[in-house]
């Protein structure tokens, strides 16, 4: 049960943005711009980095949704996403998305722990500045939205049909109201 | 050294808002509504709030930048913020802001380290949900802020002149460009 009374029921971030809808419409700008404005690093490559930090955080809601984000707009699907956020180093992925989840793994735990070997790992594998750039952005930003999710003690529900039914809205819709 | 090339020289967060305007103004916008928005909590305790948690995360320029940005708006000035930062158990602050730095270094720690006792503590000592919710939201956010800043190896001027001459135009003008 949440920490606070937030006069609606549903569930995880989404109770939060309609709780208090100054916040909740930049926090939404936000996932939209990083995690589906315009880029070279595709969406659901985006979505699997958000989904790998929320798993490093313990954020099952976060983790749960951003994975089927990433799985219904990655060609491996679910399976890739789900050995991409357990055992990276040898997931059936990219060797730049790799040393892009290495970037972002360093970020979750601690801005200072990201080290120039980690960028220039990133960068020997084809990454450009941006990307990089947004890498560390999306990493950072789901350790706020993870904090902010369990920080409330919001509740998860465990059902995987409705991480994947709201996966088919925001891949079509996107994240603004 | 920045990881990457920005562009500009500016320090801080403030090169990185200008190396991507994209995310920069949504940034830009959020640090407006948590900081500066209407709310219960006066503009010089979430400054402090944020400035405790970049302590907390050992980001300087997020640290020093906020220290300051608190320090002009609390009527105990410099020695209060560093009082606070440094022993919040004993510094010379209400209560209600004691318990509300409390849930944020759980915040800091993580989502899942802040328990109902952290919460109903705040509670007792006059926090509304409202203000215990934009407390964890803040904490969270500079949990952001922070591994963006130093994720990216951006540059931290040590002249506390500097700080305080933004101090003043924030102060005066806010966040947004």
């Amino acid at each position: 049960m949440p920490y606070i009374e937030l006069g609606n029921d549903a569930p995880g971030i989404i109770g939060l943005l309609r709780y208090r809808p100054e916040t909740g419409r930049v926090l939404s700008e936000l996932a939209e711009v990083l995690l589906r404005g315009d880029n070279t690093l595709p969406r659901g490559e985006r979505e699997l980095i958000a989904s790998y930090v929320s798993t490093l955080n313990g954020c099952r809601f976060c983790a749960m949704s951003h994975g089927a984000f990433a799985a219904a707009q990655l060609s491996g699907g679910e399976p890739v996403v789900a050995e991409a956020c357990s055992a990276p180093d040898t997931a059936d992925i990219s060797d730049k998305l790799r040393a892009l989840l290495r970037v972002a793994a360093a970020v979750q735990r601690s801005g200072t722990a990201v080290t120039p070997e980690d960028v220039a790992a990133a960068r020997k594998a084809g990454a450009t500045d941006t990307e990089i750039h947004d890498t560390v952005l999306i990493a950072a930003a789901f350790c706020m939205f993870n904090r902010y999710v369990d920080g409330l003690s919001t509740t998860t529900p465990d059902d995987p049909a409705l991480y994947a039914h709201r996966a088919a809205h925001v891949v079509t819709h996107g994240y603004l109201p």
